[in-house]
C-alpha cells in the first residue's frame, strides 16, 4: 500500500532512524495526458497534476519532510506566515505529527475562506499588526527563542520533499526524463527543487535531464526583470510574489539546464486556466496555468520544438479558488421551458 | 504510467475493442491510516479518500466507465440532471471523449458557485422550470429520442465503475478485505457498486467479504424507515436524497453481509466531519463524514467489535464545500501585537 513520500523515497531523503514516519499518501500524483491540447500545440503534452496531493497543493511534498524533521528535531509546535496552500499543508502535517500548528496572518487583511482548510486541521490563528512580511519576520525571530519550528520556505527540507514530483516523473515516463519541465515560478522554490530532483534521478539511473522552462505572471516578475518587485499583482495569487526566496537556485536551474525564466500575462494565464480544464478535463488553480501559459507561448517564439515532450506542473487544485472559475466565465445558462423545447435546443446543439 | 480504472481493470469491466479508452488518471485513491481515530475508537481505521479522484468526488469512477460507453455506442453528447458532484464529472469526462455535455438544472434554483466545475469544464447548463424530479423526468424522457446518453446515476455503467474502489481496497490491504466496510448512503448506489466490487474480486482471489455497513442521513433516511421522505434535510447534500435509486440492490448488500443500514444525525455528522480534519488531517465533504459518524456510532453500540479492520469511504474533497466548513467553526483567530506578545502567547500554548 503506498502511504507516502517518506517510506516511497527513503533512501533520497534527509531521514534518519529517529524520523517519524508520517504521511498523508501525499505524492504518486497522476501525470496526466493532454491529448487535445498535444494536438492542438503539436508537442506531447502531460500535466503533473499536483492538486491531487491530500491537502490540494504541491505543498505537500514539502511540508511532510519539514515537520517530520521538525519533530525530531524536538520542535513541539510548526509556526507559519500564511494565508495559503502553505498553510492548510503545515497545519494538516502537523495533526498527523501530534503537533500544534499555528499560522500567522496580517490582521484584518485576509479573506477568512482561505484560512478554511487551516481552521479544518486545527491551526491556531494569529492576527499580527503590519503586514505579510512583517508577519514574516515575526515568525523568523520566534523561531530563534521558542520550541516551534519554522515551515515556511526558508526551510531547507521543504525543497527536499518537493524535490520528490522529479523522480516520480522521470518514473511515469519510463525511466525518462521529459525534454521540457514548465512550471510556474512565485517564490522560486519550486523550479529549484524539481532541478534538483532531476540532477539526483539522472545520477541514480541515468535518465537524463530537461530543460526547465519557469514563467512568473508578468506582474510579479522579479526575476525576469532583474530586480524585487514591491507591489506585485497578478490574478495567479499562488505566485503572486515580488522577491522570491530562492531567487538564486532558480537561476541556477534555468542555466544548467539551458532553460528560460519568461513570464506570462494574466490574459494568457486566464486563458490556459480556462483551456486546460475545457479542452482536457483538467481543473486548475490559476498560479499554476502559468506552466501552461508559458507552453503555449514557447511552442510560437520556437524556445519548445514541435514534437518534444512537455510536462507541466499543476501545482494546485482548482478547487482551491472557485471564486475565480466563476469570475473568468459568463455562465452560459439557457432557460428552456418543457421537453419539446428542449429537444429542439439540443438539436440546435447535436450535430444529427 | 498509471492512466486510469479503464486500462487498469480492463478485465473486470464491461470494456469491448470498440470501448474508447479515455481516462483522468482516476481511481488510484489513497486508503490513509486514520491512527489518532484508530486509537480513541480502538479498531485499524482507514479512509478511502475518493477525494482525490480528478474531479474530487468518487462518481469519477462511475462516469469514466459511462461516458466511454456513450462514445461506443454512438451517443454525440451527455446529459444529466445534476448540481453537484455529477455534473462536474460528466463535463469532465464529456471533454475528453470529445462529447457536448448538457446539465440540466431547475431555474432560479441552484448556487452558481456548485456549477464552477462544470463550467470550466465546458459543459453546456440548462435551467428548466420546475423542480429537480421533473428536471430529471426531462432528461430521461430526451434520452429516449435524441442522441444524448443520460449519465445520471439510473445509468448501469456508472455502477460498474464505481465498483472498482472495491478491487483497490482489497489490494491495498494487501489481498484482503477488511472487515467491515462503513460507507455515506444517499442514492443508495456507491453500497450497491462496492458489494459488487467485494464480491467479484473474492470471487477471483478469495479475499474474502466485508460486513457492509451503510449510513443515512437521519433527515433522509428513506431506507432506514422504509418509505420515501417528500422533502429530506440534512447537511450533507451529497446524500440528501428522499427516494434512492438503488434501494434494493443497497439492501441486498445489507443483508448479504449481515451488516446494517442506519442513520446518523446532523451534529454526529459534523462531529464527524470536524474531528478526522483535526485529528488525522483529512478535510472530506459533509456528507463522506457519515461513514465515520456511523463507525463512531457503530463501536457505542457493539455493532463494530475492538481491533476489527475498517475502512471509511470518503467519497469527496473537503475543497468542494468551503461555506460549510467555516459555518461550522468560530474562526479561532488571536490578535496579538508586536514580537514580544507572540512570544507569551506561543509560551502559554506550548508545554515546555
Amino acid at each position: 500500500m503506498y502511504e507516502g513520500l517518506l517510506k516511497r523515497y527513503k533512501d533520497y531523503l534527509p531521514i534518519t532512524d529517529k524520523t517519524p514516519m508520517i504521511g498523508l499518501a501525499e505524492g504518486n500524483t497522476p501525470l496526466i495526458p493532454l491529448p487535445n491540447l498535444s494536438k492542438e500545440l503539436g508537442v506531447t503534452l502531460y500535466g503533473k497534476y499536483e492538486g491531487l496531493n491530500p491537502t490540494g497543493s504541491f505543498k505537500d511534498r514539502g511540508m511532510v519532510m519539514a515537520v517530520a524533521k521538525a519533530k525530531e528535531e524536538g520542535a513541539e509546535a510548526v509556526i507559519c506566515a500564511s494565508t495559503g496552500n502553505t498553510s492548510a499543508a503545515a497545519a494538516a502535517y502537523a495533526t498527523r505529527a501530534g503537533m500544534k500548528a499555528y499560522v500567522v496572518i496580517p490582521d484584518g487583511k485576509v479573506a477568512l475562506g482561505k484560512l478554511a482548510q487551516a481552521v479544518m486541521y486545527g491551526a491556531d490563528i494569529i492576527a499580527i499588526q503590519g503586514n505579510f512580511d512583517e508577519a514574516l519576520d515575526a515568525v523568523r525571530e520566534l523561531a530563534k527563542t521558542e520550541a516551534v519550528a519554522l515551515v515556511n520556505s526558508v526551510n531547507p527540507y521543504r525543497l527536499e520533499g518537493q524535490k520528490t514530483a522529479a523522480f516520480e516523473i522521470c518514473e511515469q515516463l519510463d525511466g525518462k526524463a521529459p525534454d521540457v519541465l514548465a512550471i510556474p515560478v512565485g517564490n522560486a522554490g519550486n523550479i529549484s527543487a524539481y532541478w534538483k530532483g532531476f540532477k539526483e534521478w539522472d545520477g541514480h539511473f541515468g535518465v537524463g535531464l530537461p530543460r526547465m522552462h519557469g514563467f512568473e505572471a508578468e506582474g510579479a516578475a522579479a526575476i525576469v526583470q532583474g530586480a524585487p518587485i514591491k507591489n506585485p499583482e497578478t490574478i495567479a495569487t499562488a505566485i503572486r510574489i515580488g522577491n522570491p526566496a530562492s531567487w538564486e537556485l532558480a537561476e541556477a536551474a534555468r542555466d544548467e539546464s539551458r532553460g528560460y525564466i519568461h513570464s506570462v500575462t494574466d490574459d494568457e494565464i486566464v486563458n490556459a486556466y480556462k483551456k486546460v480544464a475545457a479542452q482536457d478535463g483538467v481543473f486548475i488553480e490559476p498560479g499554476s496555468a502559468a506552466s501552461l501559459a508559458g507552453v503555449i507561448q514557447h511552442v510560437k517564439s520556437g524556445a519548445i520544438k514541435q514534437g518534444e515532450t512537455v510536462v507541466c506542473v499543476f501545482t494546485g487544485n482548482g478547487l482551491k479558488d472557485p471564486d475565480t472559475a466563476m469570475s473568468v466565465h459568463e455562465v452560459p445558462i439557457s432557460h428552456v421551458e418543457g421537453v419539446d423545447a428542449m429537444r429542439e435546443y439540443l438539436r440546435g446543439g447535436v450535430t444529427k
